[in-house]
Parts: C-alpha cells; structure tokens; sequence
C-alpha cells in the first residue's frame, strides 16, 4: 500500500532491538484518515472470503480492526489482556508471548462471541514474530472457527512470524512489509 | 440517543455489583455499524468545538474514539496503561483508580502527542464514577490542552461521576444515561 509506505518512509524511526516506532500515525496517536484507507485496503483483499467476524488483541489492534470491520460490515471481538470484574461467562484463553512488552501474558475472549460458524479475519498493527496471531489462531481454534485471513499494516519480514503463518498455509496479506531497517534504513520486501 | 437505548434495553445485562455488561455490542464484541452512529452523533454534538484531537484510555474507548475521530475528521490520541519498551519519549502520567478492574494503574502519554496549541473531545464507552476522564483531564492538563467536550456511549448516573464533571464546568455528552437498574430493571434520565 504505497500511501503507508510513504508514511513509513517519513514519520516511522527506528530504534535500537528491532524495534520500529509507528505510534505518530498507527499505535498511540492515530491518523484516521490513514486508517480508514487501511480499513478499505483489506476490505477488498478480503472481501470474497465471507467474513463474520474481525478479531485482535487489545489494545492497538482495535483501530485496525475497528475501520476494517466498518467497511466489511461485520462485528469486531477484541481478546482482551487481563481478566475484571466485567468478565462473567466461559471465555476462550490463551497465552502470548509479547515481543515489545518483553513478557508473556494471557488474552481472553468470551465464548458468546466466537462459534465454529464464523468466518475469522484476524487483523492486528504490526506482525514480528507472529505470536499475537498464533494466540488469536489458538483461540480461534478453540472455537471451532474458521480463519480465512490474516491482515497485518506493518510485518516485520526479518523476524520471520509472517513467513511462518504463510508457510503452514494462512491467507496473510500485510500492507507494508519491511525486511531490513539496518542503521534505521527501511527497505521494503517488492 | 434512541438507537443506543433500546439497544441497552434488548442486550444489556445487569450484574451485581452495579456492573452492566454490554460486551455483546459496544466493548468486547463491537457492533461496528452501531459505533459508526455513535461516532456520528458526537460529531452533531460537538462539531462546534473546532476540535483537534479525540483522546482516550486503551482498550475499550479506543473503538468509540476511532468511529468519533473517523466523522470528525482528527486524530485519535490514546492513553496507555503501561509501559513497553516501544515508549521512548517524554510522557505525561497520571494514575487512575479502575472500578471494574478494582485497582489503581498508571496510564502514560507521550508528550509530542499533546499540546497547548489542542483543543480535546475526551470520549469512553462507560462514565462511573468519572475516574478515567478525571485522568484524562489531569493528562490535558499537563499538556496546556483545553477540554471542550467530554463524550460518553454510557453514563452510570447513579455513581456521581458525570454530574461531577458537569458540576465543575466541563460540556458532558452522553448518549444514554441510566440513573438505576435495581433488580435488573434499566431506568433512563430523561
């Protein structure tokens, strides 16, 4: 998607530890002229897959998920990271392993909202060693649902999570993929 | 907001504990079509405001935040709850007392996100006792920013918090505010 690559290009920086900091347009402060695009971009890369539902993980899964549903025009379900007082019924469960966060935690999702009759697209921010979306597959599968499609904004294709998923056969398609950003270069994979 | 209150009325549950879980459609599964008419009635409410920025705290106002933001047409801003090794820069940090979490956390801001050049709409899904916009105005507050609007998809009217923030001046929204549910029976204030 070559408006985001651009916006990469200029407002993205690099930090030391693979880490690539996107929160002036995707993940803390949030362009939502840009996301809706990016909500109309995986709509029409999944628009033939008859989705039922959008999932992510909180917290900055949800804008993606949120402008990605309104086009497709199908609910979100968000996992969430810590259980409360407002989680009163039998929820799926599973646990990831954060790569920014440096931890592993467990996410959540209330069974009422998930059944082997839906139809998944997981979307999520940014895709690095894939471990969010091997939570949400879990839990997914859990369900009995079945995941047509994995969307990411940002893959990090050097650290290998997208290629992994596309190899045991997931529809993942990523808006910007980058596969080096050596000395804060970002070179984008063709 | 009609749509909204017959909504509550057909899909809400009331726990004990004065909890109303409406995670079916408004903040664990979103029904996207329904925020897209939220978003859409804070803008009709606070269009006049010359707004700059919609802020809120992760995770469930980040949908309510995103659909206001998206007919508005200015960013997103959202609080996070802990740190993470992707935040670098100068932070604003306030601590907020959760209700339904029942603890206190500390939620951050990066500086360069918030300024006093800002005009702020602070929107969230529920309005208890008024403990994460009190934070968000603490957060606005640091930055220079003014607070023109607080928007609301649920004010629990019983609990104090919104007439507070109505008492001390601020231009409280909310789209349906319940002032009981004893026994489960929901009562709207007019």
């Amino acid at each position: 998607m070559e408006l985001l690559k651009k916006r990469i290009l200029s407002d993205a920086r690099v930090k030391s530890g693979n880490i690539i900091k996107v929160d002036g347009f995707i993940n803390h402060q949030i362009d939502i002229a840009l996301m809706n695009e990016i909500g109309k971009e995986f709509k029409t890369l999944f628009e033939g897959e008859h989705i039922t539902k959008v999932i992510t993980i909180e917290a900055s899964g949800i804008a993606v998920a949120c402008l990605t549903a309104l086009h497709l025009d199908v609910p979100v379900v968000f996992a969430k990271k810590s259980e409360s007082k407002n989680i009163d019924g039998e929820v799926y469960k599973t646990t990831v392993t954060s790569f920014t966060r440096g931890r592993d935690y467990t996410v959540i999702l209330e069974k009422r909202h998930l059944s082997a009759d839906d139809r998944i697209l997981i979307v999520d921010d940014i895709l690095a060693t894939g471990k969010a979306q091997q939570g949400l597959l879990d839990i997914s599968g859990q369900a009995g649902a079945e995941v047509v499609g994995i969307g990411v904004v940002i893959e990090k294709g050097f650290q290998g999570g997208g290629d992994q998923l596309r190899d045991a056969g997931y529809n993942v398609k990523s808006l910007a993929i980058i596969d080096s950003m050596e000395e804060g270069a970002i070179v984008f994979r063709d």
